[in-house]
């Protein structure tokens, strides 16, 4: 039987969704199955849409396993989990789905935001947000996000090795306060994309870096990574569309 | 010379503002006196509007201390005080006054602020905020808080045993999406007494305890502590007026 399992988590004090190497290194993936399989009296391995890296928050992840057999309902499963697990992981349900739903591969959607807080002396925000203390310009900024929309090989704007184009649908940024959030939402993100892409548009928006680079980095026969990479306490996997 | 500074901290790492008895032990005060003294170069001992306990944060706190000779002027104080300090304290400005300003004894008013969540499997307000799961009636919740408003003696509603009198100027419930705001506003608060007035709050929010009790609680021939106090987490020092 397979189970659909919807969760969010505060990343800060985690190393990582995935199960790291050393077992003092906290991580998502290992406390859930640890927790799943106590409750469902099996070992249980869970496939989550993806990894987020270390300090990176999810408001929405989803992942699903398979159970031999379920002892408990999904709500009480739901409710036990929230009682074994550390309060920086909260499950938000469990629904049973068909054999043919896998959480990575049967994605359609993802979207990712990105908050940059310019309120100065602030010790709530600190992880929780990238910080900034400079005035940004948001109209080149977005100008430059309209760039990456649409399909592109984004090989400047990551770290792996193969596997580049992917489509973004929509790049918004918009102000509220002294909150910028960038919202992202395209089919795909490869390591550190979000955040390199982020980190570029951050630099654009302190007059540091020149968005008609934009177009040249996204052209597929250029090599030349960008060196920018917002840190991770901004960003937040935000919603996961199948 | 008598310096006025302003700060404000995320005091969930935090034993207290107080010095402790352990040196393992974070204090606000310590981490400030051992920053400041080491940037001006003379011992430093800082005077507090008042204590905050464990686990409760500062939108704005405010303490004096004086120094002999002031050897980088304020902004820069600041700036290096900011650098040196770990980012869950930060300076807001410091300013040169008379030297009779007292940070605890000139206090005219204090506004402390305290925040229920009423979001569900959030684990991000977890330590910002009490999260409670069944909901509150608020409109019963105003009409206990309205007692409170007034010189009244909160002799049932703190831990000392001396010196109860307060006198409550405003005292004010509001509701923004899923959090609610206790927003008091008096000329003192003895220990615990905000925790344990909106602990009371809570209760009657959930019809648990009657509003009707609340004048003979506060008549000062009656004796009997009340034993609701609401977590540190939820309450912030949010301003005080000298």
């Amino acid at each position: 039987m397979r189970i659909k399992m919807t969760f969010c988590y505060d990343g800060s004090d985690f190393y990582g969704y995935q199960i790291q190497a050393h077992e003092f290194e906290r991580s998502i993936q290992d406390e859930i199955e640890k927790t799943l399989s106590k409750i469902l009296n099996e070992p249980i391995k869970v496939v989550a849409s993806g990894r987020t890296d270390r300090g990176v928050h999810a408001l929405k992840q989803i992942a699903h396993f398979d159970v031999s057999k379920l002892n408990v309902t999904l709500d009480r499963l739901a409710y036990s989990c929230n009682c074994l697990l550390n309060d920086d992981i909260r499950v938000i349900d469990f629904e049973i789905v068909e054999d043919t739903f896998h959480a990575r591969f049967s994605v359609k959607k993802k979207h990712y935001r990105y908050i940059v807080s310019l309120k100065k002396n602030d010790p709530f925000m600190r992880k929780y947000s990238y910080q900034i203390k400079q005035s940004l310009n948001l109209e080149e900024m977005q100008k430059a996000a309209n760039y990456f929309v649409g399909e592109h090989s984004f090989h400047n704007f990551c770290t792996n090795d193969e596997d580049f184009i992917r489509t973004i649908y929509d790049f918004s940024i918009k102000k509220e306060k002294e909150l910028i959030y960038f919202d992202l939402i395209g089919n795909g993100f490869r390591r550190y994309m979000v955040r390199m892409i982020v980190g570029t548009l951050i630099e654009i928006g302190m007059n540091r870096f020149d968005l008609n680079q934009i177009p040249k980095l996204l052209d597929p026969s250029y090599l030349k990574r960008i060196s920018f990479k917002a840190p991770p306490q901004g960003l937040y996997l935000y919603d996961i569309i199948y």
